[in-house]
Order: C-alpha cells, then sequence, then structure tokens
C-alpha cells in the first residue's frame, strides 16, 4: 500500500502533467471536503491564475449548456484545451432534471481536450461555492485554457462562484422579462458580456432595445468621477456588449468568442484583472473562513442538550433568538 | 437625563401599548445595530408570536407593493392593525429606484392602523435579513394582526427572511417566464400561494396553466409516502392556489384574502405552523450566530497586518485560499 503523502505527490503531479483522471479523483476529494482534496489545491495553487474563467449565469432554460458547448466547440477548433464546471443547485426532489442540458455537452465526451464536471448542491449549509472556487483552481492547475463555470439560478452561492470569474457572461432570452426588470431595479449586477440566446424569435430586437436602455442607465450611474464601483467595476471603462446567439446551430457563437477575448484584453491593459483577482481572492479567503466556523458551531452543536434547551427556550418565547445566539458564541471552545 | 435601562424599559412598554412613534424608534435602533435594540427585542419577545406575518416573494416590477396596499385596505376593512416591511435589496448606485413602489403605498400614511417601513440593504456582509426579523418581531410585540413582509429580489438574504413568513406567496405576473423556469427547475422553492398581477393580460391563463403543470409535477414529487420536506414542507396536503389579481384597481385581491386565511387555518390545523416556525426560529439562532461570528472576524481582520500579508501571499500564489483561511481561524481570538 502506498503512503498517503506519497500518493497525494503523486497525484499532484499528475494532475499538473493534465491527466483526466486524476483531474476527476482530485475534484471529487474537494466535492467530499476530504483533508486530501484541500492539501492537493495547496500543492497545486503554485500554478493556478493562467486559465481564463468565464462565469455563465442566467435563469433556467435560456441555454446556458448548449452555448457553453458551442462555446467550446470553437475553442477547441483553436487548439485550446477546455474544463466545464456546471454548478446545479436544484432541490432534492428534481435532482436530474437539468440531465437534458448537460446531455447537450456530449458531443465532447470523448474529446480528450474537454473535462466536464458538474457538482450538486450540498444542501443549506453551503460549501458548495467553496467547493466550487477549489475545483476551478485544480482545473487551471491541470493546465485548462478556458475554464468555463454555469451556474443555474440564482442564490447567493451561485453569486459568489460567478464572482470569481474574469470575465462574467449573462445570458438570457427573448421573454426573460424578471430578468431585465432586475437588472433595471439593481437587483441583479451588470455583467461583462450580454447574451441573448435562441435569438430567433421576433421580440430579440425589442429585448436588445431594453437592455441597451438599462445599460445606459447604468453608465450614467458610474461615471468615472463618482468611481461607485473603483476600477474593478463591471462597467467602467467597458461598454458592455449585447450578443445575439442561436447556441443550437452556432449562430452568433464566433462573435461571443471575440467580445470574450476584447475583455480578456481590456481587462489586462487596463490591470482590472490583478485587481479583480486580488479581491475576489480576499472575499474568498474570507468566505472559506466563514464556511468553516458556521460548520463547526453546527457540529459541536449536533445533539448537544444546552443547544436544545436554548432553542425550546425561544420556541416558548422565553429567550429571544439573539440572546440564544450570544450564549452559543459565549461558551467555552470545544477542545 | 433619564438612565439608559429606564429609558429602554419605557420604550418597551409604548411598544407594547402599540404606540407608532416607539416602533418607529425601536425599528431604527435594530437597524442600525444598535445595543439598545437588541435589548428591546429581548424585552418584548415574550409577546410575539400573535401575528399572522406573510412574506410577499417575486421579480421586481410585477406589483407587489400596490398588492400588499390593496391587500392592507381589506384587512383594515375588517377591523385589523397591519405592519409592512419592505425590504430593499438595489444595489448603491440605483438606491431609490423602487420609492415609486412604495407611493403606491402612500394612501395608507395617514392611518394609524397601518404601520409601513422599509429597510435597505446594508452591504456584502449580510445583517439585513437578521435586522429584518427582529423588526418583525417588533411589529408582532406592536400587536400588530397582520405583518405583510415584502422582498425584492432574489439573493440569499432576502429568501431567509421569506422563509420566515407564517404564509409565502409569490407573485408573478405575465411575462414571468425566468420565475416559471426556476420554478421548473426547482431552483425556487413551491410557495404557499402564486398570485399573478396585472392578470388583464391575453397571456395570463396560458401561464395559470404553465404553473398548473409545474405544480402537478411537484406534487407528484411530494407523494406523503415520501416525505421529502416531512409535514412542514410546502406542497404536501396543502394544493397551492392560483390567484389572478389586478392590484391596482383592487380585482382578485377578496379571493387572495379568502386564501391567505385557507392558509393559515390550514396550518393550525395540522400543526405545520408550529412545527414551521420551530424550525424557522432554530435557523435564526444559528443565522444571528454566524453573522455575529462573520462580523467579530472582520472587526479583527481590518487593518491587521498579519491578515493582509496572508492575502499578499495568496494573491502571488504562494499560499492557497484555504490555508490562508485555516490561519485565520488558528489565530488565538482576540482579548
Amino acid at each position: 500500500m502506498i503512503a498517503p503523502a506519497m500518493a497525494d505527490s503523486t497525484l499532484a503531479q499528475r494532475l499538473l502533467d493534465g491527466d483526466r483522471r486524476a483531474l476527476a479523483r482530485a475534484i471529487s476529494l474537494v466535492e467530499d471536503d476530504r483533508p486530501e482534496g484541500w492539501e492537493l489545491v495547496k500543492q497545486v495553487y503554485p500554478h493556478t491564475g493562467k486559465a481564463a474563467v468565464v462565469g455563465f449565469t442566467g435563469p433556467p432554460g435560456v441555454g446556458k449548456s448548449t452555448l457553453i458547448g458551442a462555446l467550446t466547440k470553437l475553442r477547441r477548433e483553436a487548439g485550446r484545451s477546455v474544463g466545464v464546471l456546471s454548478i446545479d443547485p436544484s432541490s432534492p426532489f428534481t435532482q436530474g432534471a437539468l440531465l437534458g442540458d448537460r446531455i447537450r455537452l456530449s458531443e465532447h465526451f470523448l474529446d480528450q481536450g474537454v473535462f466536464i464536471r458538474s457538482m450538486a448542491n450540498r444542501g443549506a449549509l453551503g460549501g458548495l461555492s467553496e467547493a466550487a472556487l477549489q475545483a476551478a483552481l485544480l482545473l487551471d492547475a491541470a493546465g485548462r485554457q478556458d475554464v468555463f463555470v454555469e451556474t443555474v439560478g440564482v442564490g447567493q452561492a451561485e453569486i459568489d462562484i460567478i464572482d470569481h470569474a474574469d470575465t462574467i457572461v449573462l445570458v438570457l432570452m427573448p421573454g426573460s422579462g424578471d430578468s431585465i426588470q432586475a437588472l433595471k431595479a439593481g437587483v441583479m449586477e451588470i455583467p461583462d458580456v450580454i447574451v441573448i440566446n435562441k435569438a430567433d424569435h421576433p421580440l430579440t430586437d425589442t429585448m436588445v432595445r431594453e437592455i441597451r436602455g438599462v445599460l445606459s442607465l447604468a453608465n450614467l450611474d458610474h461615471t468615472p468621477e463618482e468611481g461607485a464601483h473603483g476600477p474593478e467595476g463591471r462597467v467602467g471603462s467597458w461598454r458592455v456588449p449585447i450578443v445575439k446567439t442561436e447556441a443550437s446551430n452556432g449562430t452568433g457563437v464566433p462573435e461571443l468568442v471575440q467580445r470574450l477575448d476584447e475583455h480578456r484584453t481590456h481587462i489586462l491593459a487596463e490591470g482590472h484583472l490583478d485587481e479583480r483577482r486580488a479581491r475576489n481572492l480576499r472575499n474568498e479567503v474570507l468566505a472559506i473562513a466563514t464556511a468553516r466556523m458556521r460548520r463547526r458551531l453546527e457540529q459541536e452543536l449536533h445533539g448537544d442538550a444546552e443547544f436544545k434547551s436554548l432553542i425550546e427556550q425561544v420556541i416558548e418565547r422565553r429567550l429571544d433568538p439573539a440572546s440564544a445566539a450570544a450564549a452559543l458564541l459565549e461558551r467555552p471552545a470545544a477542545p
């Protein structure tokens, strides 16, 4: 039997060499929150930072997976290696509902230059974004030049993940009225690139005009003098392009490639990439620390008689929730 | 000058007597995270648990405020006192964008039986849901029989707030395609009541059929035998009604009142209200504890040289984020 430390360093080396099976194993370790997974990320971290990480967000059903499939095809034709990370936060009772999407990526399953992985939500206690960010680092370390991260949904965990991408793409389709309202109200942040997929629809151009209206308002509020978001802001001197695509037949996807490249050139030239990554890494450290504190607390409280008693008092309206929380935090730390 | 403790107990008494100015002051204390605010909630907490708390969620622009205004009118006509809490998570550069919504509630501004308050997002560090939940308790303690909580948006903070309501209403309008997709994919949880507002639209009935389709699928997955969500589940034996309204002229609002009352009767009869509240209070204690741990960590790290050095190492790819987080957590606690 190989000693664990030795096995780890072998796995790390194979990962850095781009071995697909090592990559798959490594992501599983991270997903299962195994100490070896974290150890591995630690070992390969110095080799990260090279991949162009593009995050895709938007409501379910707009065709994000199909779009990523079409994009992957073009990137492969240009000789680049691709990693795709699909974050699926669907609730337990619809698990598998999104399988259809993933099948659309299947034409790439046999291509060694494409690595596709989906990660499922691991319950309300969080941990998904933590694991997804580590998985993105592993894809980067394994030499994937393009890393596409796809999230379905709208929760904080998905926003956290997408925020760590170098370029953020919002994918909509004609009929995405709710998302446009959310952009308009400032509830959803302005992305770097907007795609209107399924653009073979009579209402597409109306939608483009609506989005242009929202963007021009956001730009007015983002004059560099005010510097509301500083140089790392997502609007600033970058003019957010709107790209019309029909991912299912490839229409518009070459233009999307061009816009993604332009955005990368822009953030490199302006120094925004480094600033954005520095800010994101700082947030990641804090997020991991917070998630661990919460997990530690949950573990301490599992089956804890004092906690049960505190909760009972809260339910009986004898003790308010904040006082109960304070009592928990004031307990001596577990040995 | 009155001693603080004395002032507090006076404020608590005035609050319990239903004094509006005391209520306004109390919510401000909680919103500003002042210790007196927390102390006050502690004092009045034994008098809470009486209000019927209804949470309204849904994309911006569907008319939630108008609907709550119309609902408030009917509740007032029935002699009930009402509190409205509007949670506005709009980003800093669109602050005030939702002011128009609030004006629609203005016909109630002079009515002593209606108390309206909006709370704004206080940045990424969280704290909003914590403060909003305390504010809801204060409204309850002040004798508001109906507490309507409205959130705009889709973030985790808003979901946390709405989850604490006794009855959850999802408000949509014709054109809310993204939300229906999110329901279908299981990304958005099934609420207790669905309202289609602005129902004077030719596509309303198509939308009702679509939603019925989603609900029947969700019900299939929720057979009591499987008990995926247990008795506290949002579907279970309750058949989620779809109510068509035109809030601006009151159409359909009496039916909504009836459905809300039916839901309350249902959860009381089945014991679900107590179960739901017990689960929510437990989550609230944990959420407050976690938020405080995070805040404590952020405060400790503000201007901390060791933290800065750790982050620099992470940015230079010499130390991975998880190891930096672990190093932070292993530091001796601040005195």
